[in-house]
């Protein structure tokens, strides 16, 4: 059993990368996606079935756990590895991002965020101190520091400001964490889409030093276009030899954008949500299974594709169960989104392992630009 | 591959029976609980998981399905087994008793029933000869006769109205089935809570002559009590040689009760109900998972249990994912439920095999009787 906390960066092919981050849990392959699992839960799946879908690693949320039913409670219950029934590695983000987009009443000063829950109106404070203890009673594998971002667009001061607290709140998250072999720690780079922020955020955090680094502030209603401008040098502000993480991303062509700028992990709520909404992910683009021309339609979402969903049951029975708001139509959706978001990992890790990921990405982008298949 | 349609009576012990169903599509251990289907799914459940729990037959909802997605569409799709990916035998009701509790607008005559939808108010008709139509395009394996099953309290005459209709549709359905080897019909005796209604209704049923034959018209408000003392004379009015068929019964200790008295199938919504609404099944009684003590409490939901939900899941999780409402809640007490009704329905079997049911009963209260686990 590895006991440290390593990263081997195996192969590099243009700017995209591919390699292993080794922990006591287990190993991630990276290019890495990480299923979102808020509540202790990944919505509508089974945890075998989330590995099935060739997850090494998946998401807690530290706000919504610290709220309902509480770290302290999870810790009693011997951490939320064991809680949820999840054996491999567990990253917790910070809580600092969904205390800014989801609590109520929200106070922030130098000190950390005062706020009340959304759930039962109950008061909390979060500070970088409070989040690191929290996401040690978790039991979580990697910690992220507690830091503040601020929506787009916001003025380059207000970006500043937020950036600089962050770094201010980085050094005391690294304090804080203090020596956990095993257990990583891993930077959050702010400064919205301006470049010298960002590299001075780049720089603090190196200054501090931390077994991973994140790029955050992005996917926060800049678009596309300007979280590639920023991803076109960000990556390289950080160092070569540690994972680099960019938060809450994205739909499938971000990620193969963010992978071919240099990330080698992302997280994202998008496929397990649209499994929920009847939004699936496949090679040929976005399908609306509640369109009423599956209704007849007797064929799988994706031929190719080796999922429960798509082995076992046509669109129509997709169609039908998510009309009549069966609970199997969520189980089988998120199932093939997850399969399909895992797919395209190993598709990256694959062709940049063998140096051909120009040809993949083309391969990417012809069969998206096909469309869905046309009805019968 | 068997082709026809059979019953074996293995073993009796007082009046409980046991015995096994030979189908096409595979035999059904009896006494056999069928889990509900309604909509071409068991609620909550993937069908691997439901044959996971030991079912060997679930139970299609022909009011649902001829609503949606229609069975002109499902057999289109190649039938309901391919649908809805259940390769095992299935059982489809007629419609009659779901016309007549969710329908609106309903029209009885001696034809049969004009209704409204309760999902789009689209008009309908259901007929004998119109039900026995519906339940062959969904490729049932047993088919009910149409019927009429008055709610009780009913008066005499109105009982007695409904029963003798139901027996001339029965006919009806009898011509209408036709001559189909490997597939079964059931007749359904109807006559409420009065013994000579009882006994005119299976004279009227053995001498048009069905594969099986149903107990209908109980499980409707009259209570246990009253459910018995139908059940401690109705199953012996009917032929020794065929299966008897407990219609929507029903709690564990109904279950129990009716096997005593000689019923072979049973069906119920409860367990996959129950799942979703927080109410578990284990051998010493009714747990309620949103109740607040399970919160912090480490164990399983029965120690002996060897289902997913307790075999990988404290109390405290499946209460925090139950008040959070998770889908997973659903997901893992459904499959619980389901696994309790199985492992009942397996304990009775082997019992009536060697002849220790009353021993098997005996302790099967005593059980029940000490109550759920005190708080740690």
């Amino acid at each position: 059993m590895t006991v440290a906390f390593t990263f081997d960066l195996k192969a590099t092919d243009g700017k995209a990368r591919s390699g292993v981050i080794s922990t006591p849990r287990g190993e991630i392959r990276t290019p890495a996606f990480m299923p979102v699992g808020t509540a202790a839960t990944v919505k509508a799946m089974m945890p075998d079935s989330v590995a099935a879908t060739g997850a090494d690693i998946i998401l807690g949320n530290t706000y919504h756990l610290m709220l309902r039913p509480t770290a302290e409670r999870i810790d009693r219950l011997g951490g939320l590895h064991r809680f949820m029934n999840w054996q491999g590695p567990i990253l917790t983000d910070s809580g600092g991002f969904q205390v800014m987009s989801l609590a109520e009443l929200r106070k922030l000063t130098e000190e950390g965020v005062t706020f009340k829950s959304h759930i039962d109106g109950s008061r909390h404070t979060l500070t970088p101190e409070r989040s690191m203890e929290i996401q040690r009673l978790l039991g979580s594998d990697i910690v992220m520091c507690f830091d503040e971002c601020p929506a787009l667009p916001a003025t380059d001061a207000e970006v500043a400001r937020a950036m600089r607290l962050s770094m201010r709140w980085a050094e005391r998250s690294k304090a804080a964490f203090g020596d956990r072999p095993g257990h990583a720690l891993f930077g959050i780079m702010q400064g919205g889409v301006t470049r010298e922020l960002r590299e001075e955020s780049a720089e603090a955090l190196k200054a501090i030093g931390f077994d991973g680094y994140a790029v955050g502030g992005l996917a926060v209603g800049e678009g596309q276009e300007a979280m590639f401008d920023v991803l076109d040098y960000a990556p390289d502000c950080l160092p070569v030899d540690k994972p680099r993480y960019l938060m809450g991303v994205g739909k499938p062509d971000d990620i193969v954008g963010a992978v071919a700028r240099g990330i080698d992990m992302m997280d994202c709520v998008l496929p397990t949500r649209s499994g929920r909404t009847g939004q699936v992910f496949t090679r040929r683009g976005v399908v609306n299974i509640k369109n009423a021309r599956h209704a007849d339609d007797p064929r799988p979402l994706d031929e190719q594709c080796t999922c429960p969903a798509c082995r076992n049951y046509s669109r129509a029975y997709l169609h039908h169960v998510f009309r009549a708001q069966e609970i199997i139509a969520s189980m089988l959706l998120t199932w093939h989104n997850l399969h399909y978001y895992q797919e395209l990992m190993a598709g990256m890790r694959a062709a940049i392992a063998e140096g051909r990921f120009a040809d993949w990405q083309e391969a990417f982008h012809a069969q998206r630009a096909q469309g869905d298949i046309p009805p019968l």
